[in-house]
């Protein structure tokens, strides 16, 4: 017996108002499966809106960080926090973003020993603190992140992306959300 | 000089889009003044809506959980975080939803010790567990929740405000998010 | 039915030593109630007499610390340790020595983004590495705080206030020590 | 150009003693490449020779865990040590010792939400207490075990798998040990 | 050059005010030497008689905990703080009051592996969540003590000897308090 | 009724195979006693053989480091991770291989407060990195141990002795190990 999806019930798809049904019929379109945190996020429609409203603004933008680095920084957050949902779905979105089938797995387990540049070890750091420390943070590290080129723009990014996977970390910890057996390969033979 | 807001420059509220300025414009008409965390975030409209949004979805809502009861897991939970915007502006709101001038103070430091009931204490344990090591939640925690009553729905009430001020929390301690002055006054004379 | 004061027995004040009386009215007399820490402590008078001696020698001292800067570190402190009692009591002798009615519920939730100086900031980054890490207290600790200008003595003051409010602290938190109602409103109102 | 596999230089295998040469071979014969912590580890002979002897006496070895057992202790632990070298190259041979493709990353992120045994889970919590904390251990942790149906020796196996592979991620850390490219993908396929 | 007593000038005992040379004085007859921790407080005379005060209150107590048990509470507590200072002179004295040559030296590294009874492992431990997280002690802690045979009076003593060495660990951590030399050898030898 | 040396059967030296019997005997025939780390590790012979192997090409080596340094390093983590028989045995050792009956008690509870040069304190404190979070050890450790005068050899040294004893102290604090009480005076009347 396949294990469930989430603690909570999953509804159908076919159940669901227009424009979740809609967004989730793209997204498999698109994918070729539905990610589970669509269905476990179902349950709630309105969070389910609010959170993927957030997320698209988040990780859809464009900007001074490159999509790759934005998942990057998703991967790195959730490892910390012990989230197998996050950082095995967005491990697969962030090879395949990256065009590189390895760092995944090294950001997700120590971003400091991972094949990255100097300036994405800065942004990372940075996102650590923001999501196990936040309390700490103080003016140095805006500093230190501008001393790396990073803009205001850039920085509020960063932080913000850590804080939005602090919530979706949280909650497929708390529902036990399941990833997809498809994520595990996604991106890994980089052809 | 009053110190700012936010580190991020703040909008003035007659240029933002409508109905960011209609949300904060009915605030301001109920409460007096406009809480910071509207102008701090109105710095990034899209993630202003998506937040607002999951705020209401669980701070509004009906159910098992007294709206009194909602603030308490922010306050708690934001103390941990060592959140000053969430504990001075939530302390103020559960100060009045409780009708109680003693529990934001008393929860902010150590929920153990606060005059509650102890389906609270249970309440804000597990509510603690998901914010701060949400990694160990497991059926057993969810179990002792519904020994004390609480339904599968209340549960992930709990759980998703925890998540929610998690975010918010970060975002506040980023950007040096300043509580207004009026908060600390706030329901401390009870009538 | 109003919670006790202690998780111990209270002893009357007319049944205690004369010393214990007289120190016990005066401060009645000057507050207009009998702070709990009193009542509590009174069950072991000699303890109480050693804690109020220390107390006394180092609060109500002359010196380069302001009387409102002493209250500051035991605030930081207390919330650090969360120990309700002495965060809601000194929070609110906090507001009346330094005048300001925001400060105390900044500085126990998180003296990073409190409204202080950055002398102040120094002495309670100290201060919270005494009371959390005195482990690791070094050499370059005193180098920073004389670089702001304190004192050998200023330094032993801020070292030894953290100390005694470790002490006191824990038996707060022992003994369920519950802070008097009046204190949650004083110094708030500003005149 | 390629990262280096170890922080110091690494001999040729060709100039290794005959002992050396011949394991490495032997490995290289079998997996089709030398995994990088035979050629990390070859900078101190005498080392070498004690950790494999200590790896294969406990790896290798018949009795109540099966070697897939073992390898989830050693991914387990190595991911809560954050030691990229150990989670990506025991990832790869668990992978392949549990016939399945999906139980590494999952134990690597979090063991609690993993597909395996209860069995597995009471296993894995006592090896993560071992690799963590220690000084923790007492005898109802070896009780727990047993009520599992685990015997003395299996017991012993657990703590000294969990106990080998603290010396070892701390090496791999130390040493910036680089994982074989080759070991992100074995044992995902499935066939 | 033998290193300094403490970080702050050590005042000469002859220029002590008499109640502290008739104090010093005394020690030495009895010891042999003046323990360094009367030439560091010294320095704060009305801090000095304070601390002693609350010392000779807790430890030269008679009641349901004998004198090497008191001093048993000193030694883990101040081991688990790491300071230097208490752990080897109050080592020593724990050393003569239990006659065991042994004890202070297991119980200073690790009380679960001391040869100690269970009650007084349960002694221990609740000194420790005293010690090191007195946020979290709740009812049930005091009625396990209870289950031990200890009495409320010997409650109120263990998180007192505790609560009193937190504060004497910071002040010895932050002094650099030199343990006399002297201690390191007392009651080794047992006869 | 004196205490068991592990919480595993000991076996009789005379049933041990012939390597493992001879180089027990030499130790007795060297210190007078048979350490029990030699009995309690002989439940399993290759295990045992394979510490023993890695602790002598350590811990006998020549280099830039004397045994003294070694067996520093060996307490000072030892402490950290609340090991009674290593900072038992290897303070013994300690304090005659530096010729000091101090340093051990000194290191064991706080390197930062002994009385070593601060070259020993830079080791040491990058030995405690590598213990207790290795995988935060970065170039700029390995730069500042250079500056030190350290050699790429000493600091390889440095970190595997640290990483061997984290093996130790965890099979220690696993078998409940006992040190002998032998250990307890050796080195401390200096002559």
């Amino acid at each position: 017996m396949t294990p469930s999806v989430s603690r909570y019930p999953v509804p159908e798809i076919q159940s669901l108002p227009q424009d979740m049904r809609e967004r989730i019929l793209a997204v498999q379109e698109k994918s070729g499966f539905v990610p589970n945190v669509f269905l476990a996020l179902a349950h709630r429609p309105d969070e389910f809106r609010a959170f993927f409203a957030y997320h698209d603004a988040l990780m859809e933008k464009q900007g001074g960080l490159t999509k790759a680095e934005r998942e990057m920084i998703v991967v790195a957050t959730s490892g910390a926090n012990q989230c197998q949902y996050c950082v095995v779905a967005h491990g697969a979105i962030l090879r395949i973003r990256a065009k590189n089938p390895l760092v995944a797995d090294q950001v997700a387990v120590n971003y400091r020993k991972a094949d990255i540049t100097p300036r994405q070890k800065a942004m990372l750091e940075f996102a650590m603190k923001v999501s196990r420390e936040s309390e700490r943070v103080v003016d140095g590290d805006i500093d230190a992140l501008k001393g790396q080129g990073f803009t205001d723009d850039d920085i509020w990014d960063i932080a913000a992306i850590s804080a939005l996977f602090a919530l979706s970390n949280r909650m497929a910890n708390f529902t036990n959300m399941r990833p997809n057996e498809e994520f595990y390969l996604m991106g890994r033979t980089g052809h």
